[in-house]
């Protein structure tokens, strides 16, 4: 065991130390030449490449503290800045330009010789990808913040490449090249494709699939939105996917008509409303770059111009974590109740409470036991009476997980975040909406609207972002306030 | 008149108040919203567009002096930096990221903005140019340094931009779009195109034109060069561009065999050579931003991978300045001899003043004269012994001019340095290479080789970048070298 | 000069026996390979391109009169079909099949092989393209009939390719291949195109050039049709053009207000008419395959579905011949004053001869005689009261001719019959329309609209093609109809 | 049911009305204009096409009876040439050519003018895939050779269309259109595809898919040659696709190494063979046209021209009918046994009913019968001494199956005969090569490999064709030769 811890160390020793040299050589001269560097651009790659992931950290780390800043000529020209406060604007202007340069990092020039490699950008947003899945396991702290500033290095790099001007917006049909049909289908997390024929629906009449690739990436979907064309503000993913749901649906629950059943071709006469069912970054490494709002921007020209009716645009979107945080809330009620202390803000309303008696089994007293049994075993999806009690209570706490709800001052929910930051509107909250086992569990089967009125988001979108204001459907508005 | 100037006065103090309102509209609120963002940079853009160039430059300086940098932010950042050098790495890269942050630019945030929009790029592109071209007509010094600054910032974006990945290489043939083979025309300034037939002829066989044209700038190519597929390395630009010249060319001068006349068709067993007859950069406000090195570099590939027989790569390039450099230099030395002076290095070796007398004419006893009188009345172009006389002196002097003469250590022609830059060598001059009159002005008729040998390239750079180092053929440094 | 003859009639001879052999080689064997059938026909083709002109002729009518039909077969078969009248259908079908083979050349079979190689299809364009150029100087009657036969099985074939559905509709623009550019150029017979900025102008805005290409000749061009749009039915060439004329126009004759002047974008708003200002056919080979009518069929769909407000389809035609005509009407009319006798239906009206005196000069007292002096002087175009007088007279003679004079029922004028073919109405004559010394020429300067009416040129053509009726607008009705 | 007897033919009178008065309307004038007959031949698609199958054959033959050829005039003029024999070749070309156009059948133009629609083409192969498919159903013999006459009617013309100048060849890759893909799919016949996963293999790396499409039929193969890349000629169609087979093989047996296992990228240098293992014609209305001859001497050059080194061409093929042949033989040895009679060629070798012997079960004495039972069974799939036995036997027979049983002289199983008429040598049978259920149902697991001498191949096939002469491997003589 001691053995082989040794060999361990010795074996890690001598990674170091070829690492160490193998950067060197890359810095080595002050080598302007454009032609050597493509060369050892090159190397750094395959070097890279070759490593196995924990190699890789400790690969990046030692390249960001050796590689980084010249920390004396920084702190000079530092002082020299300072220094030149009074000597007038062209000196300051100059010291400063001399600043911006000492504070780029040495490595930087080389991701940007990498960037000019066909594959070279790619090569980026899968080590920033690298960085992003694995910094969170790295205990030493100082190198976790190397890396952290060299993952901010590559964002500020791919931030400029992935504007929208380099980006391409594609439709993606059923006369697309298979390649990238396929990787549509792989990439789709929002409500994962089942086979081929779903594919072709998905892509066919009545749908509108469209994705950004980007030059340096060609046949590479780097966001991907799906929208179905429908006639009016779609209520449940089932009429779209159309999907058989894990439990029939009642009167009144009926989902609306779906234009996409029967028929080959569409009438065009027939569209006013797209619904944006699923948007995909397919890129970890662009973490941080934001597309999807480009995307969405751009796929609402598209449709007007293709359909002059179409007036209503608006998401069908899942609402993940709802679950989870309802449970959390109960269990926070629960210990409350049992160490006999009240909480400021109960989650049930006494007429709930009530309500759920009737549903509750007799061994079980306390309500919000009786609403975790319910939510955990799935009970209340098949039995009727019970669904219907729940209904009022669940769209009002999912108002207010939603409405309500903040982290930083901003929606607690990453979808809504989104949406809102987009200049959309908390629209409507949909009861049976996704009732498949993924629905059910993330959101007890709800989806919700964020509806875009493009005269608005503009000013939505920056009450959201500059003040945490969020416009919601006076609907919304009411449900999230109810309190005792 | 007196009521003109106030008119012209107030109109000006008009324009800025109505360009500092505009300003402030855009640069307002903290806001953050990417709509309204894309709203004002358009704003911008038309802004700008609509004003007269010196409005133009009143402008981008008063947007430089107002929206750069947060002066008390970068200042207090600076000490920050300064202040926490023993705090620990963690810290130091955390101030550092934040001083960098405040050396960006505000109007920086603009300009990325400015770059989404279809034609955003193109536009800042012309902006930069027009920022190049007036620059020096502006007298006050504080203006010009915020507008180079402005500039160097709109270049740290486009160089990002402008890196290979993004930049897509052509070939232009008779087959290509109209109005690309339109503008290969127009762009063209190294040997003017004629007519359509010369156009037809310089993309057709035995010849490759290719271009760079970018992803946000289609239909626009941004680097031009042309080649000629021949058998050897050619000397004279009229046995490529198939024109007659000024003056006939005697025996042992005749232009080499041209491959293409009358042959519809490639022999392609034939070509063993590609010479680089002229590289155009279209676009002003790329300035600094060398695309002509890394086309050279892609062409290369290509030919090499079309013709697997090819082994010589070599320009034949124009010596712009040339006779402008030998017409001062004479000067120099007839203003010493006025004053009785000697100069350190007289440009004409005693050999030569002999040879000079037996052509000029009786009333001219200083041969500097004499020889400035030959080539302004270009006179010896149609005597052949004068012509003859001339060819060894000139072809010497080139060589100095080419090989001896630099400014800041590099070559102070800029095809040398160029090509130099590339890691080629400077290879042969050539006696009446360009007889026309652009080419008898320019360089008395002589063209100059530069060839680039693959294996060597990355070498020779580095030496000319790093060390000053010119690799000449031993001809050019024999010539060269010549003292009395 | 007996030598020379007889050394003549040995090439002859020796040439005759080649190609006898060459031909007997071909078809040899009853070789049914389709491999060695693609060497043979491969073979004819190079043989035949190999030749001169003469020799091409001699060598096709040897090849149809040995490798027509098998004249014994025909005859038998022939008398078998005669024999089987009263033996039931199926047994008549099948010697009805047989006489049909029979009656397929044998040549037939290898011009279908010879359609298989690329190039093949435009090799048998081109070989008709040589007979119809060459059989009216084929002095031997039966040569002439075995060519002319052969010409019409090669017609067959081709009338089967050149079938609307193998035939592709492009636009050319300015940025179509400049080759195809340059083709539609040089193919421009009605208004030949002057320089690069004229056709540019010809592809540019507020103008529409169609091609049909042909998917077995690709980047040729087959039939061009040229479009101006506009918002009234044009007058006048020049208008479209944009060429200065021969002779200023006179009030009340200015072209009508030209969209396309200083305008980069079209203004889809104000197009509400398509003017067809040229339509060539390119192929000789392919005379007698009308692809004219189903281009412009074509074009007016794309036209609808691009402009939704263009409601008017008029072409601007020249009039070829009118002035020939006219020469040859007025000689009549002299020849018949000369020998006393009357004609039946005099060229002019007697208040036509009236008004002639005046602007004749006083030498002449034929007024027929001083029409022609003034057509043939081209006086008339630069006298402006000589104009005013000739205009009334010009028009109703036009009109004459294209809407009385027939030739085998059908309109005698070229250009004519092919607008009412197709359906269209004789619309107007227009005055000083085609300025050029061509136009001048060729019909005293006027052109002609031919205009479509949509919901009727299905009836309209049916009338002139089955009843040789003309459609024509009033006006031109009561011109034609005008007698003494 | 007399009275639905009664309705029906009511019924069946009210559609010949109806369709007699349909065609009447057609082909009411004598319609020159290409307008008017555009509308007709539209209406006749659309008339048809909502016909029900039976209904469309009664359409059909009503059409061809009604609107064939005018029998008079085929009489008169065929008297007409009949009495012209001596009044010189230019009168009697004349004749005939009337004659000519006398038998083409009225609705020829009508298919013309059909073909002129977009898909007007494809409605023509599928209406003649409509009346191959029911003749045989037609009781009436005079229906049917009417039917029949129109099905060659519209061959003759398809043949003129799908020749192979207007056919494109194209690569099906899964980068090509997905539809195009899933067609590929949809249509394999020989080798049905299991999957996207096996779909995929199929157009990827060592494999080609070449398909030819038709301009008038885009995104529809209608040939389709799949290929696979290999170092030398294929045994066993599992190591193409990979599959498991119905039984493991043994020593000896095994499948030669594939060079597609595990390999991204094909190794171009060790590709020497090209195995076409799979040709399907789409288009039954095509029947009769050979294309696939042709799609294989393309792929042929492009495969020379992509891998310089590939030097056998060989097919791997099925033997459709073998089994069948088999037991039809085997049952005709029975019944000459039953019945005391020799057969004059038996069925089996003395050698091998011994050996037969050994491996059936002691109640069956009748060797044929016995051979029968194993066959029926399956049962030798899994008795490794049983197949052993069964080997060698099988083998001569398949031999004798492919290289001596004819029909009319050529091969009797269509495949061979395919790909004999190509000019391919029947070259190697293999065992265990094809043990997919339906490849034991079929041949016993048996395939054949067809082998391609590029330099042979005109003469082979010429000798096949003209003197039924089967090109075949030593071996195979010798099995197929061998008698008691």
């Amino acid at each position: 065991n001691e053995w082989r811890r040794h060999s361990y160390e010795k074996k890690r020793t001598l990674f170091t130390e070829r690492a160490s040299d193998f950067l060197e050589s890359v810095f080595s001269s002050s080598d302007v030449s454009i032609l050597s560097s493509e060369v050892k651009s090159r190397d750094f790659c395959q070097f890279y490449s070759n490593l196995e992931i924990k190699d890789k950290m400790v690969f990046l780390s030692m390249l960001a503290r050796q590689y980084g800043l010249h920390q004396d000529i920084v702190l000079e020209t530092a002082k020299n800045v300072i220094a030149s406060e009074e000597r007038g604007d062209a000196v300051i202007l100059r010291v400063e330009e001399r600043l911006r340069q000492s504070l780029v990092p040495q490595y930087q020039q080389l991701f940007r010789n990498v960037s000019r490699h066909e594959g070279g950008v790619k090569f980026l947003v899968d080590m920033r990808a690298d960085i992003l899945t694995n910094i969170t396991s790295i205990s030493n702290e100082t190198d976790s913040a190397y890396l952290r500033s060299t993952s901010n290095s590559v964002r500020d790099l791919l931030t400029l490449w992935f504007t929208v001007g380099f980006l391409n917006l594609q439709r993606v049909t059923w006369e697309s090249p298979c390649d990238m049909v396929q990787k549509v289908s792989d990439y789709e997390a929002v409500h994962p494709i089942r086979n081929w024929t779903d594919l072709k629906r998905r892509v066919g009449p009545y749908r509108r699939c469209f994705v950004f690739t980007h030059s340096s990436m060609p046949r590479e979907p780097v966001v991907v939105l799906h929208t179905a064309l429908t006639n009016e503000i779609t209520k449940s993913i089932h009429s779209i996917l159309q999907t058989g749901q894990f439990k029939p649906i009642r009167d009144g629950d009926l989902p609306e008509e779906d234009l996409s059943v029967n028929s080959e071709t569409e009438d065009s006469s027939k569209i006013t409303t797209a619904i944006f069912y699923s948007i995909t970054s397919t890129q970890k490494g662009l973490q941080g770059i934001d597309l999807g709002n480009y995307l969405i921007k751009q796929v609402v020209r598209e449709l007007q111009s293709e359909f002059p009716r179409i007036y209503q645009f608006s998401s069908l979107s899942p609402i993940p974590g709802f679950k989870e945080w309802l449970i959390m809330e109960i269990n926070r009620n629960l210990h409350a109740d049992d160490i006999g202390e009240t909480v400021e803000n109960p989650l049930l309303l006494d007429s709930e409470i009530e309500k759920l008696k009737s549903v509750s089994s007799s061994d079980c007293t306390n309500m919000y036991e009786a609403l975790k049994r319910l939510l955990t075993t799935h009970e209340w999806v098949s039995k009727e009476h019970v669904c219907k009690i729940l209904q009022s209570i669940l769209l009002r706490l999912c108002a207010r997980y939603l409405y309500v709800e903040k982290r930083r001052g901003y929606a607690l929910n990453p979808v809504a975040n989104f949406h809102l930051s987009n200049g959309a509107v908390l629209w409507r909250i949909n009861w049976l909406s996704d009732m498949s086992m993924r629905g059910i569990n993330q959101s007890c089967g709800m989806m919700v609207n964020y509806r875009y009125f493009l005269d608005n988001t503009t000013e939505n979108s920056k009450r959201y972002l500059e003040n945490h204001h969020i416009e919601a459907s006076p609907e919304i508005v009411e449900l999230g306030s109810l309190k005792i």
